[in-house]
């Protein structure tokens, strides 16, 4: 046994369903644990509201069972670690979620994921659930090419979607306008990931990829998919100075622009080391003419104790920036 | 360079000041980075509030600069890493939150921080500053047995008296209250800590400590100091099962009464983690005839990438419900 797998668990069977257990405990003010394993709102909004579902792999807490509540999701469906629910959990995801004004599940695109959603609405169709869309995320600049932005990962730049679509579905009651709003604020996003040391499987205890003491990975997805290249540690200024023009170019945000920011931490990054960075980025927005409106520095979407962060941007308008500003009572995002 | 010393700084000698300056970047809706180098409100209170100042070493983020804002503290004189600020620095703290009714230095109890405090209220005394008090605060079991409480090291439980300290001094005008507010929620707290993995020093990447890959250490300090005992790793389960007795009987905590309950992060141990420990102490709680009625598991307090937790508990009546459910606006809590 390595420092690596040295985990504070019981069984690894029974990882998911324990973790859902004790986080509904400790936050039964916000959510509970309902009658199919999901965790839903504690106290679920009147009729005429689109239901927003998610479905996603576990081990990246708090994404996304931290993020249900007032202002922020209706139901999450979570799946085993690292792996997508299947069809028929989002369904009855979807059936949970429903308050007679349609509801949207909202994808991360990882091919999982996406498979399964798809499946699900096939299912809802057959089944007769009217009023049902999808809608697939996606922000990491790394893993395609500019022009080819669908295939995209989804990572920690989602956030912006989560918080600000949550806050417009609250009092909207329109599905196409909610699908319309995820896709406004995602054509705005851009996120890219830095990785300095692997997480580890907390079912097996296997690292995730190997790299030297004296490297980074830049690119990562969140389950430690390959990035696009390595490079020597360098100082905290030299990985901004490295990162930052790449997520500029890639919308682009130009001079004038306002931005949300997040530097997501991907597990044992030090807050300490998240300032210094934030540090820099502020300087090369200032360089860029672009205006952070806002900004959060911690861990929204992790991979297990890998040390890492991911960059992310979101330009806003005024519309955005009230959304962003609406109040959110997520055990782990409070607005 | 090991795993152990990777991280993401610049100079070594210039994380204190970089990271002040990032952090009041970042949160610029709510802080700002005085002319003193202090972390102080972005917009501070009128005159007649007590001032609740504390001094601290950092490297422990987000305490104490997270904790600044509305409902919380209004100055934070931040040290250099895991070094309490001097007593000139505290004095110039207490003016800058002196707001004409009087301020409370919190001193969260490490020799260090204790003897620049009492220093500077000496240095307050010969300055002519009239209505400065000091709070000593401390809650972690380990560190001296019961009977000696007042010899105990101030670890994680402090945040109890952050949060419902700062509530009440928001409104209550009295020097003398807040103190005594301080000294109900302090002996009302147990905490006890327990580390898988050392963290390190970012100055020198020195490991803190030393720990076999299949051996836990139960009371470390938040600096790595020694705990009391080492033990295999065992279970989640067991862990809590190991811990939990002590913390009961130490207040003690008995049938019927109600708590706040706190898992700390000390650095890179997962959410997932935490809530599979957490389903246990809501089980051992209920066991023992006492109830939580509202929980908060996140890194509030941290020593770097060490790997590990503390579990504390406060003992609260409606009093310290009203003052816990009370607005707060710091970067790092927020209700």
């Amino acid at each position: 046994m390595t420092a690596r797998n040295k985990k504070l668990i019981n069984q690894p069977e029974n990882i998911l369903s324990e973790m859902l257990e004790g986080f509904a405990a400790a936050y039964h003010d916000i959510v509970k644990l309902d009658e199919n394993g999901f965790i839903v709102r504690r106290t679920p909004k009147a009729e005429g509201k689109v239901g927003l579902v998610i479905g996603n792999g576990s081990g990246h807490e708090p994404a996304m069972i931290g993020l249900v509540g007032p202002g922020l999701f209706d139901v999450n469906v979570a799946g085993e670690i690292f792996t997508a629910p299947g069809p028929d959990r989002i369904v009855q995801g979807v059936k949970a979620a429903d308050r007679g004004a349609g509801v949207l599940v909202c994808v991360s695109h990882h091919a999982g994921d996406l498979m399964n959603a798809e499946m699900a609405l096939e299912l809802c169709e057959a089944e007769g659930i009217e009023n049902v869309e999808m809608v697939v995320l996606y922000d990491d600049i790394s893993s395609a090419p500019k022009g080819r932005e669908s295939e995209r990962r989804g990572t920690a730049g989602l956030f912006f979607v989560w918080k600000m679509l949550g806050a417009f579905a609250e009092t909207s009651g329109d599905l196409a306008a909610c699908k319309a709003m995820a896709e406004k604020i995602r054509d705005n996003t851009r996120s890219l990931a830095l990785a300095l040391t692997p997480g580890s499987s907390p079912i097996s205890g296997e690292v995730m990829f190997e790299l030297p003491d004296d490297e980074i990975e830049v690119g990562m997805g969140v389950h430690g998919e390959m990035g696009t290249g390595r490079s020597k540690l360098i100082s905290a200024d030299a990985t901004i100075d490295l990162m930052m023009p790449l997520i500029l170019e890639d919308l682009p945000f130009q001079s004038g622009d306002e931005v949300l920011v997040l530097i997501n931490n991907s597990g044992s990054l030090t807050l300490m080391e998240m300032f210094i960075l934030y540090r820099r980025v502020a300087q090369q927005l200032e360089a860029a003419g672009v205006t952070a409106y806002k900004s959060w520095l911690g861990p929204y979407a992790t991979t297990q104790e890998m040390s890492g962060f991911a960059l992310s941007l979101c330009k806003v308008d005024d519309e955005l920036k009230a959304l962003w500003d609406a109040p959110a009572n997520g055990a782990y995002l409070k607005q």
